[in-house]
């Protein structure tokens, strides 16, 4: 089928954009097309360059064998800042505070629009580690975990609290959470992922690192390495973690269930970038 | 920004793919892109045919005062049938058999690729109904839910297999899994729903439909209307379920572990559409 140059731009748009980080080839797009490879090449650079102004994110093309083009997604440090400024905002309001001093955020990280957008800044922060898979122990970690992992075009692991019987044979290991102070199980199944991958681990709340620390025990009993650490928010108490690397979007400062006030401020690195 | 009309369309089929089924009033382009509100009209006219055409999914301009433009998934024929196949072929492989007769299928259900387009498959059957939110019980099912809930626009839920300190005050069910023939509980944050709500149920896998039957018990504690039961995977066998209404993607004919053979066919709605 032969298009003309603006119906090009628009389908050659749709298709990146459903497939974040996705390389297609210049081949592709000229088979679709019925083009030259030229021309999908200069296709891409002109939009490339209004994709930056308008802040939509990196159309870059990729040379040599494997190469061709991928939309990286990429918010602008205004766009950031503003999203990030405003989940801090929307966090804080009174009734998030639980008793015991929990905060309810389930709703707002299971938003589509915020899971995915927490997603492509996952994905834009630890892009450059290369990970084979992202993942999370189940529940509320998994929307962001997947936007994840569909940002950065590779798959989803899900670690289960029990032995599964639809997971097949699985390995599994203790750990003490600092939210709830227990001996907690996690379990991942053996067909999930294969010795020598890296896992990029990504979790809605951190508060000991309890949690994280158990799903990178689970990982080293695979001879999977770390590709990191990633968190929606993380507490500011205790300072210490039980992991010493990893990122966080929103920093807790502090929460008092009598009071009902809790605040939540961007992580020093949003704010510096 | 003035943009000319190629940029236009890459720009607003980004914004558009990015969040499906949203709609955008033609203000809005008009005011990002500098240029009329008639301009932008055209544009999408001449884009919709392109993306008909190409199976790229349905342009549509909705007239009136909340009007505007909206991208809605819409697979064709050939890509739906195709896609099912291929989703049959890969669950099929003997290796998935698992003791006891189940399947193994996290993987492919974790595939971001693959939830979306489940999602999107979904969201085209289930738009109609005009759900609010998006409903599932943890946790096979919650990427393909969540897959939907972007699809449609809308907010995911998830329902608990216990009751959780961060959910706030919550109601909870019991219920019988044909799967595993016992007794379990779900519970519903009070803060997720509100009374009078339309939520879409969806799930990764039916047998009895116990779950699904739980599900709605659970919306009906609420007051909240059941718009349509969703599933990826369903079993021939039983032929009766509890949950009479309901759309499956693909059937779980037979499963042999001794064999280690599984028989799966495309739902025969998706052949004869």
């Amino acid at each position: 089928m032969k298009l003309d140059k603006n119906k090009r731009m628009g389908a050659m748009v749709k298709i990146l954009s459903d497939h974040p980080n996705r390389i297609y080839t210049l081949k592709f797009f000229g088979e679709l097309f019925g083009t030259a490879k030229s021309t999908v090449s200069e296709d891409i650079e002109e939009m490339a360059e209004a994709f930056e102004n308008l802040g939509l994110g990196c159309l870059e093309t990729i040379a040599g064998a494997s190469g061709g083009v991928r939309l990286r997604p990429k918010l602008t440090q205004k766009d950031l800042l503003s999203f990030i400024l405003d989940l801090c905002d929307r966090l804080s309001s009174p009734e998030r505070v639980l008793p015991g001093g929990f905060l309810y955020r389930a709703d707002l990280l299971y938003l589509p629009e915020i899971a995915q957008k927490i997603g492509e800044i996952m994905a834009f922060e630890f892009e450059n580690t290369k990970p084979d898979f992202v993942i999370t122990v189940e529940t509320k970690g998994i929307p962001v975990a997947m936007m994840t992992a569909r940002a950065l075009d590779c798959p989803l692991v899900i670690a289960r609290r029990n032995n599964e019987v639809t997971e097949g044979s699985s390995v599994s290991i203790n750990y003490v959470s600092a939210s709830s102070n227990r001996l907690q199980t996690m379990s991942l199944s053996r067909r999930a992922v294969k010795q020598g991958q890296k896992g990029l681990i990504i979790d809605d709340f951190m508060r000991g690192g309890g949690t994280a620390k158990g799903m990178s025990e689970l990982l080293s009993e695979f001879d999977i390495e770390i590709a990191g650490v990633g968190v929606v928010i993380t507490t500011s108490f205790p300072k210490e973690k039980l992991i010493k690397e990893y990122k966080a979007l929103i920093e807790l400062k502090e929460v008092s269930e009598n009071s009902e006030v809790s605040r939540f401020s961007p992580a020093r690195w949003v704010l510096e970038r």
